[in-house]
């Protein structure tokens, strides 16, 4: 059995990255400093480091991406709260987040009418061109912006919806509530995504951060689509949890 | 109620950037292109596209990124195979990747005792100091590097394990077969993250690429934890996938 043991961190050729060094000193100071506290300007931390500013720039920018820091334009770096960490669940957007001490909201952007193209309309299980409701939603936590939701109904099957919805309140409580629907599965898939330029002004972060990409086709008890949802969420702010038993 | 319609890709001012345009276009040529074909040189597109060849640089990097092109040094640019998408369960790494198509195999880079620090501690019910167990293997499918998984057991739990296991192959089939260890049920979180140098070395990506950091803590019908799993998967080759029910 080939044994061996590698250090965190450090490339087995043994060389260290001068900014990765740079990184785990600034994750010293951002633990000292706590949630909230301002961050020393770049030339000090340069300076206290005997790197280039480049250097100092390049860590804190992968702290930033990371959800270590955030940068607030014109008043400087802070240390930012943890990231949050939500359910994988069924439950709607507002009462997870009310769950976790965190004050819910959407801001709509879009409510339109659309029709389905070949894609959609195979998840959806209609006709290739039937009509569909399209909303689009930035969801915040506490006033901040933590993903942007896109949710397409099938506009045959639930011809009222866009007279009884509150498009910033939760779809869901509505549409159990007014319409009987029960949501009674989910297909979720995970992945990495970029943010394109439009999604990347609408969540106020910049393209080059990783996000969350999921997808979500959800079913009522008789096996039928509910609705597609795409939503993208700020890797920097939000990360998901599930619980995993046997036999799944 | 505000209606407002968006194209997108555009953002609320109306302009797009050059080469979010060029990547379009970049993505309409991989699709008729088709899997394994070797995108043309830059200063082909660039001329193509009456743009600098740093703006066509900017939107491969992008897709590759996304995992839609694959750069192998030397060779050029190719059109990327679909992401693998696995799905979130305790079946083995082995067997998932067997069902879809895919030959796993395993690197050990590390087979080592370890002492607990005060997480880990805390994350395996085991007092701080107490000695573990720790695998670092490089998970493979069809020999391309996906991800980096890092486990961590409670030695005095299993003081036989390192005499029965073969670090190449399945943890689990081996604790099941050989020490008779049932797994229950797990929590599993999902975030995105940077790669470490180190890590990015292992495996062979860069370490500006997105990365899906998967955390999970595995429990016996006694509610006993029987591993921490720190997994770190490539963003451009992999995504998940989970079913969700009502009620969890």
């Amino acid at each position: 059995m080939s044994v061996s043991s590698y250090r965190s961190g450090i490339p087995d050729h043994g060389r260290v990255p001068k900014y990765y060094t740079v990184k785990s000193l600034i994750l010293d100071e951002i633990r000292q400093l706590g949630v909230g506290a301002l961050l020393p300007p770049e030339r000090d931390l340069a300076a206290r480091f005997r790197v280039a500013r480049s250097t100092v720039r390049q860590a804190i920018s992968e702290l930033v991406i990371e959800g270590r820091l955030a940068a607030q334009r014109g008043r400087g770096t802070f240390v930012a709260r943890p990231k949050l960490i939500h359910p994988l669940s069924l439950a709607s957007y507002t009462e997870s987040l009310r769950a976790m001490g965190y004050e819910p909201s959407r801001t709509v952007v879009a409510v339109e009418e659309a029709r389905a193209d070949d894609e959609l309309a195979a998840a959806l299980e209609i006709e290739p061109g039937a009509p569909v409701i399209r909303l689009e939603r930035v969801l915040l936590a506490d006033g901040d912006p933590l993903g942007l939701e896109i949710t397409e109904l099938p506009a045959e099957r639930y011809p009222t919806l866009l007279d009884v919805l509150d498009p910033s309140g939760s779809l869901y409580r509505c549409m159990q509530d007014e319409l009987g629907v029960v949501w009674a599965e989910a297909t979720e898939r995970i992945e990495t995504a970029l943010a394109s330029p439009r999604e990347a002004l609408l969540l106020q972060t910049n393209p080059a951060l990783p996000m969350l990409l999921m997808q979500r086709i959800s079913r009522d008890p008789s096996g039928t689509p509910i609705e597609r949802v795409r939503s993208l969420y700020r890797g920097d702010r939000i990360g998901f949890e599930t619980r995993l038993v046997t036999g799944r």
